[in-house]
């Protein structure tokens, strides 16, 4: 029996989410998003957000992300994010590509987080009028960051401050946003337009959908070229009321809380497990959904031939210091994670 | 209780897909189409298909016809289709976007078929070497088309023939696939590389599935990039599963062949009872599952008042003579359509 | 000693601007377009065009045309042009690339002029908030146009009212700008923003330079983002007082106005050595610098066998019949041409 | 008197160059690069570089690397350079939107070249078929770098070795490549392909051209698709001859070497007065016509206030430590710089 630390996405759907498409899958409804469900499930954003805001449903996280680039995007258009940002490093070029061509400028930063003083550093490398380095449009900060760490509620308004100073609009990454929100304990308004951020890519996929995802606008004034952007990138669905079903089940009930708030306290468990061997130890402390540890190769083969799934993790952006045959590892637990992966991963190691 | 003919795409899911997709919810799989129902239904195609191809999961049609295109493109690239095609009416730009600029050429013919002496003649616009015209790098038929009408197995041919004395591939949008095969009585590999077919959008959506679609690539050894195209679009999911089972269910028990002949069947009775009643007249004969009529605008009102969905149709591309006030109407049916609705409309015009 | 009538950019440069080039060699100047000379020629196009104008140098008309496009486009952007314009016919897909993906819809008109009705009822087809075929970003027209005719001021007065009922801007493509401007007998000022022209392409290359065409913003509020347009398509020139001093000669002491005079008189004089011949007709009568006729292919084989040079047409969107082996030719006429190659030309067709 | 260091793209153009202009304004010559002299001057490119190559003119620096890489690109492609290449620096997203969105990867390495290590690592971080972070598709080398230093031949050959062991193509910026060529006193094959560089942008303009710059593909095969590249990205000339014939004065006698040894020449004499003086020092040794050199503020702004034009360099790549109020400067020298600059600069630092 495997115990499946791999990735939040290598988990199927909740059952509620299943339910829900069952439930929708009969009759006829508008298509494109204008559906009566589509229309509800906007609405449900509105007020979990508590304003009016913009939304666009979409099905992957790399889309959510480019389109929200490709929104605020402008001529030779240079957004600033973390070096190990998903964007960067993980979408093949796609928010380069939907964007017309616009340049991803890697900001450093610890443990997953962008230096404020090196974000203001790097966009006073982009002087406004300087076309021949580019013009500054967004940054976008990640929400969870890809390390699992959390940017505290002070630190995304720090970021947005140095933003607005420099005209720049705000972008958050929230792939892993229930995680974050469940985390801080705090409420999506405080954690977004109330610290600054003006667009979000709101992701529900790793939490517990099949394909859920949706760029928050929180001006809606400034959507509105979102929906040509869209379609001209493919990624408006006929029958859209399939991803409006997932979010209205993920909504229900504050099942995506309870979701989040399981993955999180499965990874504290793990992390908890992992600090009492000496087989392995923290590369840092997780806050989120994600727990990387350090552990020598012999130690993760053993894991893997004992069916263990987790991956490999490059040091390179990592503040880590690793000796001999040592490994960086991340282990992802979601909604699908059960107390007894836990407990058989700590037998594993205490034996 | 409304009766709605107004697209293949406002149905929703057919119970065997959502089955299908909640019996696929649970444990974990590999994420980004590695996983073995993926690799599974791709074999599927292949059975299907007659041959090894590449198979390529995407989401709706557009995409599935863009990431064609830009498979096909070389820079300056032109495509031609027929005047009034899905990629050039209705697909907001993401052809040409999402190849980076190529252009798309319309070609007239009659019925919606492409006339081979129009295409001969509009790809010699284009001379290979003349830059200043861009150069010529597909052709693409829909089948069937976007005006319910079928190309034969031998027109077919004769559209690749021509494509192959100008060194062009051939693409087909089979947004409505299926329902193309069972009216014309053939197999998957006749209707396409048996005719000189070499990349096919391959679509499910409109026939019961919540949003399955795939590039198939006759030849694989010409589908080396499509992997990083469709990355760079985003259009790859992280649980790719998802459309995995949508096909698994779809293929099972011949599911799709029987929702496309039951589509197509309803077409030919309500094209059967509008033959009977002098209030609307057809403007062609419908060849699959879409029964295009004349009728008067009061005649037009009065169904829609009765709660009957079907949509204008700009006559703009169309061969037919509208007189006074008459306009032309487009109905769909599909897998959801009923006999009773079929039944309840005729006794309307009955009345 | 051939006779030339093949294009007036197979003429070289006027001695005028290379002895500008000559004059400006020596000595340093601030590069990338801020020299002082830079600034002096773009006051001259304030002079020119009576108002505060932004001006770009560009050193393609092509460029001139997709830059300006790329300025006015939106997410998925249709442009207007007449059927058989330059941008859509011979500039290879630049302004579809340029854009990032814009569109370029065809409509009708006769003689080279859109009709203002088809140009209404073009963008009727794309409705603003209709995702799917795509929003409309600007109009072009070209003065003179692609045959040799002219807009008169109503005219385009009348093309830039229903430009603005449907918001949009009006962009003309002036690669032959001057002589439609003596042709008229007007003022820069009347031929463009005064009769609703928001951007122009002004084209100075076929009309005495080697290489100097320019944007022209007629509200440089409206210009911001071209510097950076320009500059990520690689069209800012490091040495850029290069163009600047073409510009200079061009406009010193009226030079591009007795060039265009020069080419049309030119013009004049070879459509009336064809008057008189009853081997060649006239297809229509020119405006400009560019002369249409109807000859057969003997007569054409023996002029080409003389060492005339002019080029076939397509006769695709002319309004022209042609009869058994006739053709359709154009002649062009340049500040090159002497009236001794239209004489010697007359006499040949007299022998 | 002013004493100008500032760029080598001040500077004007050379006589012979002007004149070559003058003596080619002339007459008729076919348009788009297909005249005479386009033909021509592409033999002298063959001859120059020992080989059959394929050349394609444009006129711009940035265009020439921003073409290359167009040619070179795949679906999700990644080129390789240094972290201060211009193409990353100052090239404005031009060769990101050229490309239709590939990315261009910094490497780290000392003096401004790139260390082979770091390349070989920095390759191996996007494997083949790892769609998320994209496709190798080409490594690019300045030759002479941004900041004034060479690679030996032997650094060209192993850089082209880790190149060819990962299958990828290797690019030459040359902008300044006479200059690198007689400070190594080699041959243009011996610098490129016999040392494995695949493609050439080989610059003109800074060292005595108004414009003009050659993409030179080594194996003529690849480069089919070029035509269509440059005339999608509206570089394309229609008086093309004009760049041929500053080429075709270029090459004359051996002008391009005389001018680039001058220009080598002055920037060793004013190293050589630089070294002498302890008002400043050099940052690095000079290699080709550049100088870099450190020195306190006030110091920089007494010459500048006596009317030497420099310019500060933004140190963040280079391997130098600042102190206190000390600053890096750029002094760049070209054919139009006379040893009486250098004198004067001298007097004026002993004072």
């Amino acid at each position: 029996m495997p115990i499946n630390f791999a990735s939040d996405n290598w988990s199927g759907a909740h059952p509620a989410v299943s339910d829900a498409l069952s439930r929708n899958a009969q009759g006829f409804a508008t298509a494109y998003g204008a559906s009566e469900l589509d229309r509800k499930v906007e609405r449900l954003f509105c007020d979990i957000f508590e304003r009016e805001v913009a939304v666009f449903f979409v099905a992957t996280g790399t889309a959510a992300n480019s389109l929200s680039m490709a929104l605020l995007n402008r001529p030779g258009g240079v957004a600033f994010a973390h070096l190990q940002a998903h964007m960067l490093e993980d979408e093949g070029g796609a928010p380069e590509f939907l964007t017309g061509g616009a340049r991803l400028h890697g900001v450093q930063g610890r443990l997953g987080r962008m230096d404020p003083d090196a974000l203001d550093r790097a966009i006073r490398l982009f002087p406004a009028e300087f076309v021949h380095s580019g013009q500054p449009m967004a940054t976008s900060i990640t929400q969870s960051t890809e390390i699992g760490t959390l940017y505290s509620l002070e630190e995304i308004a720090q970021i947005a401050e140095i933003c607005r100073s420099h005209g720049l609009p705000l972008h958050m990454d929230g792939a892993r946003f229930a995680n974050a929100l469940v985390a801080l304990g705090t409420t999506p308004a405080e954690m977004t337009w109330k610290r600054g951020v003006d667009v979000l890519s709101f992701g529900a996929t790793k939490n517990g959908c099949w394909c859920a995802e949706a760029v928050v606008v929180m001006n809606p004034d400034k959507a509105r070229d979102m929906p040509f952007l869209r379609k001209r990138a493919a990624h408006l669905f006929s029958k859209s009321r399939f991803v409006a079903a997932q979010f209205e089940a993920y909504f229900r009930d504050g099942l995506w809380l309870a979701n989040a708030r399981h993955a999180n306290e499965m990874a504290a468990r793990l992390a908890e497990t992992v600090r009492t061997t000496d087989r392995l130890h923290l590369a840092w402390e997780p806050q989120a959904n994600e727990v990387f540890a350090i552990m020598k190769t012999p130690t993760a083969k053993a894991l893997t031939d004992r069916n263990v799934y987790f991956h490999p993790w490059n040091p390179h952006g990592a503040e880590v210091s690793l000796e001999g045959d040592e490994g960086l590892y991340r282990f992802v637990t979601s909604f699908a994670t059960t107390g007894e992966d836990v407990e058989s991963f700590s037998k594993m190691l205490a034996e």
